[in-house]
């Protein structure tokens, strides 16, 4: 894989406005690129700018609806049913989190179960952003079907990612993992390398355990912890799509695919900390409790104790106006901008 | 590990006649006993009637209350905050529940935080009577510090585990998965038997991998997936105890130490599943995904692929009036009772 250096700026604006001359409105545009860009900076290239060629490509296939009429179903005392009308998923995130905030200014909690909805970039963009409101959150998507169940070899569950986060005294807690042990973006890469994957990653097609990164694409993914991480997919998407009405992860496409609408589900979970606990005191509780964990000994090959999220915020922390990107991926979004006049 | 044969309507009433006799009341112990007995039944013996000698032991050390005064102490919206005044942690959690479906009659989500509890045993007995009752539950509790933070080797957190059920057409869903990789009991039954551990599980008290049970106990319990099972169980604490006031796992005992109040947290988490899908629609859906997961094919070594909880469903179901207990156990609640005069 080459890098270029691409002024971040620069690339901005060029994602922004494809995404405009599509008819997207500016700020879903910049929500959407928002999204990528902090993936991207934070390290999380698989959810970082190379997902625009695949957003455009539904969008042209017209399975993305440019121009969504984001509503509430339902509004209940505590809990939102969202229609996302096929809306790009960052797009419908972003008023989603608006909704949850007004709700939030008279709730304790609220809930969010989202359908119609497509890929919505990392879980950790939009837990970061209730962090910084002060508040706790639990967030999830499902996702196409890549991962067997236990004991199965069949893709019928999607690496659906678990968020969480809360605010502490100096920094946040932003949980962002995927449901399975490892990832098709980053088995891909290795194999770009030419190396190899550890067992327990990914089965062949035939259902074997594989090390062989060519044998794992076209195969399965692996839960993390073998049957936890199977449950836990199954768990998201009940939350995701049971209660929403979205498409199950067996019952939708992968976000490479321009077949069809998606139906995709989030869910949403908030809770105002302050009405608990006074949310000084949280915070210096929990930064206290961050110190005594990155305090304690290390293990032979680790060099310090990161909490959840700090490392991605340390990368995010260090570029100034310069990203690396993969070339590939650059010259995607500069043929974009060409073709789309931008 | 010696096995007895025993009557399951005798050990219940022993075991509820136990705790009577320490002043506890006639409801309260029956909602104990059914834990652990369903902990056993289920094949998780290390929840099981195993647990009450050390609750005993708690009990006479004067560290639990057994005339607690558990109240609400903050009665939000959607958000409850309870005071377990240290009682028995079945006895918290089953007046919790009943709080928490009372409110639901007229909510459609609850949230419970729950401080000065106790081990409450599995989270899969509390979520299974969620499920019956048609609702969708996620509830966690925090434990003793028995686990190392990734990259380290100092017991800090717990091996909190994560529930979560919801109905289907003819089973509930019902996750019970611990933040670690496995758990103490699990290794010293292991050690019984005089196997070793597979790398990955723990690390000896100076943080090196370990297959030896033994150095396994002395040391630390390693998180499913690395640095995932460590964000989780971080996660687990926040809601637990962060939310609540409780002890943080680092801040509390092991369940086995009868040295001091444990304050250990819950979280409860309610949504009424009929107030956004109807209940026959979402259970049965559900129900066909199963079937569809269940009918996939099976690779080598597997001859079936369960849904989460069925295994433990069908162990219970096979139980007639005969359980095999562990033979020390059994004496031990024996001996119990004769001390107490029951």
């Amino acid at each position: 894989m080459n890098e270029v250096e691409v002024n971040i700026n620069e690339i901005y604006n060029l994602s922004k406005n494809i995404l405009v001359s599509y008819g997207i409105t500016e700020e879903e545009a910049k929500a959407t690129v928002n999204s990528l860009l902090d993936a991207e900076l934070s390290g999380v290239s698989s959810h970082g700018l190379m997902r625009l060629k695949s957003y455009a490509q539904r969008i042209e296939a017209g399975v993305i609806n440019v121009k969504p009429d984001i509503r509430i179903d339902k509004d209940l005392d505590s809990v939102l049913l969202i229609d996302g009308d096929n809306g790009l998923g960052q797009v419908v995130a972003h008023k989603t989190l608006k909704i949850c905030f007004d709700k939030l200014e008279n709730n304790s909690s609220v809930t969010a179960v989202v359908k119609n909805s497509n890929h919505f970039g990392t879980t950790a963009f939009y837990s970061k952003q209730v962090a910084d409101k002060g508040y706790l959150s639990i967030i999830s998507s499902n996702a196409g079907p890549t991962m067997a169940p236990w004991g199965g070899y069949e893709p019928l569950l999607g690496t659906n990612p678990l968020g969480a986060s809360f605010p502490a005294e100096n920094s946040n807690f932003v949980l962002d993992i995927a449901s399975s042990a490892s990832a098709k973006g980053k088995i891909r890469a290795i194999k770009n390398k030419g190396e190899s994957i550890p067992k327990g990653w990914a089965l062949d097609h035939q259902g074997y355990d594989t090390e062989d990164p060519e044998q794992a694409i076209n195969g399965t993914m692996l839960p993390i912890g073998n049957h936890k991480g199977y449950g836990l997919s199954m768990m998201i998407d009940s939350l995701c799509a049971g209660l929403s009405g979205a498409s199950l992860s067996y019952e939708t496409v992968s976000v490479g695919s321009a077949k069809r609408n998606a139906n995709i589900g989030h869910f949403f979970y908030i809770i105002n900390i302050d009405d608990l606990i006074p949310l000084d005191n949280f915070q210096t509780r929990m930064g206290d409790w961050f110190q005594n964990l990155k305090n304690s000994k290390t293990r032979e090959g680790f060099e310090e104790i990161y909490i959840p999220g700090e490392i991605e915020d340390n990368r995010k922390k260090n570029v100034k106006d310069i990203i690396c990107l993969d070339e590939i991926v650059y010259e995607g979004i500069l043929n974009l901008a060409t073709q789309r006049q931008v």
